[in-house]
């Protein structure tokens, strides 16, 4: 049997059409697209279309579209390009620089990617930013008048994630872009704007990005969760948003992100977000529920001791995120592996590292729970055949390792259906 | 006639060798390189391989060599990260932080490549460093003696680039390198240790850049100017060198740069940097310079006030560099382009730009005389035929366009011979 890919999250194949558009751009059209001669135009018209195409997608103007090499840059330019251009306001507004510069604050999730949150509380160590990390609740859900408490006059910056990328749930992003735009209009006009940024690299596939919608003024994602290629990503900002390049150097993408542009995937990026809606993810989204769903309510029922981590409604249609009482997580995923079934802990950043999940601590759940998480995400391929071969190899590998292992983390977890 | 591409210094074509090593993990073997499966381990083995290739070039150690998004992410890297790792060490050795913080120096060039001159400048505008940029003489050479005089008991970073990536001057690296390592072997083991980088972007296809042998700390480099893909570049840093990421997130690369690797990318630099000793550039080394010198020699000859900007000798084999009087650069490149000869004024990164070259001003020339210049950069596939074309042409579009301006600009250039 071939081998079954369920860690989508993690990655996604680059779809052949995208590759496709992409190959001309290695070795035949190759210029650089700050070139001023035929190859750098040719680049160049090649990069604007695929701005065209994320713009579009977002609902924005294709000013408002850079390009960087991943989500984990774009939200990095985010946290830093945010505060930069708020020293900097700071400095040039303080005839000397002052050791009083007051010390904005920043509202995010306890349970973001590790790149947006190690970028805040790097923030804070730097004595740069003072950060409120909120906590979902125990579904893995943030709530509105949770960012709402959060706000103090010196916050400059509310940044939470569209869908968390190893439980997969669903935040209201459109419903605190409403809170934040409030209170924006009721600001003097004097006032530093409120920003609001999401993490939407989860969200791009099955979900409305459009960030008038969302009401959002940063909004990052990555090719290669789309079926893109890997190392590159694109970061909207709405017009007037006061961000400075992190990247220092040359000119490009309107000296937000210096650095010779990756043409061709940057091609591929424009590719597979403009598939995303007729050719891609979107119009599956009922089938990949369908096929998730019998996913979760087989196992749940079929593997006793077995819990869903986060909302089972407010969820990617992709996502499924189990703990297994009594299974450590690690070595699930070599007996699976050994079985030809692909799948994760959690988040593919972080593996190899012995701490416990975050995502699933700030659930409340317990160090010894979190590690036992097993996160099987969907793509666009995935058959009912994988699908019924995991669930049959899943519940034997389960018998065998709590064969193994005994009962020694106790009763604790309670099989939800 | 096909179109003549006479700018490899600003980005090569991606060698068919290379592109067809990275085709395989685009779609088939697409895992995320930090997954716990087959995937997975499959995108792991490939990094591990091309950061093998890397390591050999540099005469390094595996675990030396980090990937980036391209030279200018390593150099910002180099400047920020060395700044960050100084900063949490100050940090972590007062009780509380001080405004009191020892400013350290930085001394670099005035002819760096913006990635590196901007990320220096803004931290001098941040007051988190005070920089000294060294002049080069007339040629474009630094003298070690200037750096020797510039060290301060606060400097912690020397960063001198390797070959100029508008003149092609080549630098005395291995010469700056003698001198830190004899400064810091005097230094007493409690102090800072003052580190040498040396961005060699434009170097490697023709000079030996064995770190050792160069005596650097930190070696910036990136694939697509050794016909590798855009998009992709590495760092080498010293076993127990003092330098913190910039980008924060996930665990990749030993901590030392977060973001999915991009597997594709990393194979083609690998597979492009393996290449240069045998199947590449440096054995066309002598032919490239005969063609170029060749070049310069008849531009020189059969082009009255004509001046070859840096010395010809310490000089990149594949770089020439005009200043032709009364003629603008914009002007140049668009008739050159219309006669199908790709070309460019200077660094393809600041076109479009209209301020002088910084690396013409730091020889000492005007803002008038810094405009016109013309970079002609060779590559392994350039042919004696396609040279002889574009000195031809270039004779008749300098006529015509002296035609057009006149004599506005004075008789202030000396050709040289």
């Amino acid at each position: 049997m071939k081998q079954i890919y369920l860690d989508h999250g993690a990655t996604t194949p680059v779809d052949k059409k995208v590759l496709a558009s992409m190959l001309p751009y290695f070795s035949e059209k190759y210029g650089n697209a700050m070139s001023l001669h035929e190859f750098g135009n040719e680049a160049n018209k090649a990069l604007e279309k695929a701005r065209k195409s994320a713009a579009d997608f977002f609902g924005a103007d294709k000013e408002e579209i850079i390009f960087t090499s991943g989500a984990t840059e774009s939200n990095n330019l985010v946290v830093k390009g945010v505060l930069r251009a708020y020293y900097d306001n700071i400095r040039s507004n303080l005839p000397k620089i002052s050791s009083n510069l007051r010390v904005p604050h920043i509202i995010t999730t306890a349970f973001e990617h590790h790149c947006v949150l190690d970028a805040c509380k790097a923030a804070q160590k730097e004595n740069l930013a003072e950060v409120t990390f909120i906590k979902p609740n125990k579904e893995g859900i943030i709530f509105t008048e949770d960012v709402k408490k959060a706000i103090k006059p010196n916050t400059i910056l509310v940044s939470v994630m569209y869908v968390n990328n190893e439980i997969g749930t669903v935040q209201p992003i459109a419903e605190i872009g409403k809170l934040i735009k409030n209170y924006n209009s009721k600001l003097p006009i004097t006032n530093y704007k409120l920003l609001f940024h999401t993490d939407a690299t989860q969200a791009i596939n099955y979900f409305n990005c459009n960030v008038n919608k969302l009401g959002v003024d940063l909004l990052s994602m990555s090719a290669h969760k789309i079926y893109g290629p890997k190392g590159v990503g694109a970061l909207y900002i709405r017009k007037g948003t006061a961000i400075k390049q992190v990247m220092d150097g040359g000119g490009q993408e309107g000296g937000k992100r210096a650095g010779t542009h990756n043409v061709p995937g940057i091609v591929g990026l424009g590719t597979a977000i403009s598939m995303i809606n007729d050719q891609g993810t979107k119009n599956k989204k009922n089938e990949i529920l369908k096929l998730r769903n019998y996913l979760i309510d087989k196992i749940l029922k079929e593997i006793p001791k077995t819990r869903l981590n986060g909302s089972k409604i407010k969820r990617s249609p992709n996502n499924a995120n189990f703990s297994f009482q009594n299974v450590e997580g690690e070595s699930l995923l070599i007996m699976l592996d050994a079985e030809g079934i692909a799948a994760s802990t959690g988040s593919a950043c972080s593996s190899g590292s012995l701490s416990p999940s975050h995502v699933l601590l700030s659930l409340g759940m317990k160090a010894e729970e979190a590690h036992g998480s097993l996160r099987l995400t969907l793509g666009k391929n995935t058959t009912k055949k994988e699908i019924e071969y995991t669930i049959s190899k899943l519940k034997n590998i389960i018998e065998k390792l709590r064969k193994v292992s005994g009962n020694v983390l106790g009763d604790y977890y309670q099989a939800k259906k």
